[in-house]
């Protein structure tokens, strides 16, 4: 299985928080790929970001990838239209897809989901608390109930999205506000995974759970041998009942 | 529109807690159809409880009631089983159905959805924020965002119920809990919508919000003319494609 | 309530085929709207074409429509982007949108679902026989089951669509094919129907059945009042639990 | 793994139809266990039947039973409560379970979905053509599109069931008529598969491709490493924010 962590990297290379390089010394994607790695041995993990040429993701990478992660904030509109068309083809043709945090707003995710993808938001470090309402999807499995995570920044309700295919995570936050925070997807033949815990100002991805719901996401998004394909127009003749 | 409020009426008789009749001086049944009789003028509203004889169900009274609401905690164990296949029988022909509360572990609930229906519970009095995830649904409609509860008791995941056709209401408790409390189902024809707040201990059916959530179900829930039937096997000949 | 039935009118200017003007001597949004106006009385109904200026759907237009039909196939690549965007942003704000047969490939509906929208397709004139599999959906009301299509284009699986809302219409056509002929959606506050049955070479929107699905579908996707808002993001303080 | 096929037995005990015995000299739960040991190598196949003690299924077969799979037809009312409860009990708790063709009628069936789950019939040994339309459903991998059975027993519309999790397989049939052929359920932490092909006059089960998809099925069904715990009421203390 090969995996690919891609982060726009921009808050790493501008030092922004300052204390990112801290919480994050290989970058976000670095902690991301870690963790998978310490999870799925036999998966290929590699990373990518936007300064990378054609922002890391050629053709090539992209078909050979099994699963994407996706992390972006501040720097949306810099990603190529041409890019996301064609990572935008691989999902559709089976390629596994997991959005992560303010990745609600990358152009990638509105394009599959087809809406605002709006919330609401606030950054004062509230506990956020991760609670199971799927307890049988294979992303839950092995993740406690409820999840807890010290400091995070609040993502609320209203979350502008479609109905999800299933509903794995409800955050709640200190102040009081609720977030779908884990939904899964179907675009074409790609499973996609939203999973809204992770920021640039805290640790959250080197939490161990949140390590594993990540783990957990890309082996249960990966297509089966086979699955690669993008659904096509045809035209069948009068075959089966005559 | 024919509406039937049924409550067990158990906490009324035994006056436990011993405020109940401060709040709710013609029963938690009689608030919840004053407020259905103010925002439904047009609906024929009555109220039905335990002690009535067949419960106040009869097979006249379901068949001409469009939507029955039900109330229990104390008591279901004592709903006669034969009473609960009559309502199954009408909720599967049409009837709506709107279970309230504690109403989850009664056994017309259990019997519809086939699953165990148990959740987390505290009974604290703490605040409970109602959000709303599906603004364009008929039973959001005109609710604050979020709907207020000053004092309530607890309901938490992991709440045992099927995967609901909509997720209407997210709730959050003051401790940090979340609650799928508002879920609808679809069995046979009939619609169901499931309700989390309201208690017998805190005055929530006097909440005009809480009343609007109600009377939003009751008209969301009614058949349509000609609704009314509980669909049956059939055996028809080859007849379309010969 | 205020209806828009949109039609390309490609066919119809250019005569192709040849006998579209014995079928539909005002167009199909003629026959379609004629339809309308006959089931739904109290319904103000119009009209618009792709030659109108601005395809007829102007920001005014489009603001006080609650329900907009769209019919398309020859001509999708000549639907201005502007305008697509502009109906995009009124679905995601609450006004109900009738997709129709060919509309699968339009840019407005591929947009809004993510997915290509392919299918498998072959026009012979086959019988079509189009079956309610959730006959408590307000759409089905009054449908017959099976609803006849004597001659009709098969639309068959695999359609690229993510899984609806609600699944209420199932086809099958004298070849043997099947097609999930009549699905709902949900984007932002808007409520979607796609409804396949009708084409240009058949008088499919002149049978009365047909016409009563779209008046139900109409009458299930108008917003209720207070419904027309775009979902946006927020950035509310701190101020429920304190 | 360990599967469980289990078969009432009643038509191979009775020789009936007269050529059951020619189809499936080792009755269909024979068929069906030999496919699944094809093709799922790794995986302990057994098989029971009604007339076993307790049916075969004890508390301690079932306690270790990962998967069961359940044929029944004529004798549904001879399966005793208490072991359909058993049943019961461990779906809820996580075990997988696959209904076949007529165990739509099935205590455990209707006790777990809610409904009648009757549905149209007709026996005229037609063509059914399994058409996939979710193809990126384990389930659904390697199954050609349409899967063709020669002969087979009608099922058609309307199936009295509720929304299924996922609708995987719509077939169609010689007469015109279109079922839900394939679907999922989530009940408790328990995964469900209903499959409608099979029957006891056509040798269905003998079918590799159908095989293929029961061995689809038993493997998605499947729980993980600790997923088997029936979900329970639970009585918190305030403990997250304090």
């Amino acid at each position: 299985m090969r995996v690919l962590v891609w982060n726009e990297g921009v808050h790493e290379a501008n030092n922004h928080p300052a204390d990112i390089g801290e919480y994050y010394p290989e970058g976000m994607h670095g902690a991301i790929a870690a963790g998978l790695r310490r999870l799925l041995p036999d998966a290929e993990v590699s990373t990518a970001t936007l300064a990378d040429p054609e922002h890391g993701l050629t053709a090539e990478v992209l078909a050979r990838t099994d699963v994407l992660l996706w992390w972006g904030h501040a720097a949306h509109d810099q990603v190529d239209d041409a890019v996301v068309a064609r990572v935008e083809e691989q999902v559709l043709g089976g390629m596994g897809l997991l959005v992560l945090h303010s990745g609600h707003f990358s152009k990638i995710f509105r394009k599959l989901l087809g809406t605002t993808c709006s919330l609401a938001w606030r950054n004062e470090g509230e506990q956020e608390l991760v609670w199971t309402v799927k307890p049988s999807h294979p992303i839950a499995a092995g993740i406690p109930h409820p999840l807890v995570i010290p400091r995070q920044e609040m993502y609320g309700e209203l979350f502008d999205i479609p109905d999800p295919d299933d509903l794995v995570f409800i955050s709640s936050f200190a102040g009081g506000e609720v977030f779908r925070s884990g939904v899964t997807f179907t675009r074409g033949r790609g499973r996609i995974f939203y999973f809204s815990p992770g920021d640039q100002e805290y640790p959250v991805y080197q939490q161990p759970e949140i390590q594993q719901v990540l783990a957990n996401g890309v082996r249960w998004a990966a297509p089966g041998p086979g699955d690669r394909a993008v659904p096509e127009v045809s035209n069948p003749p009068r075959q089966w009942l005559l």
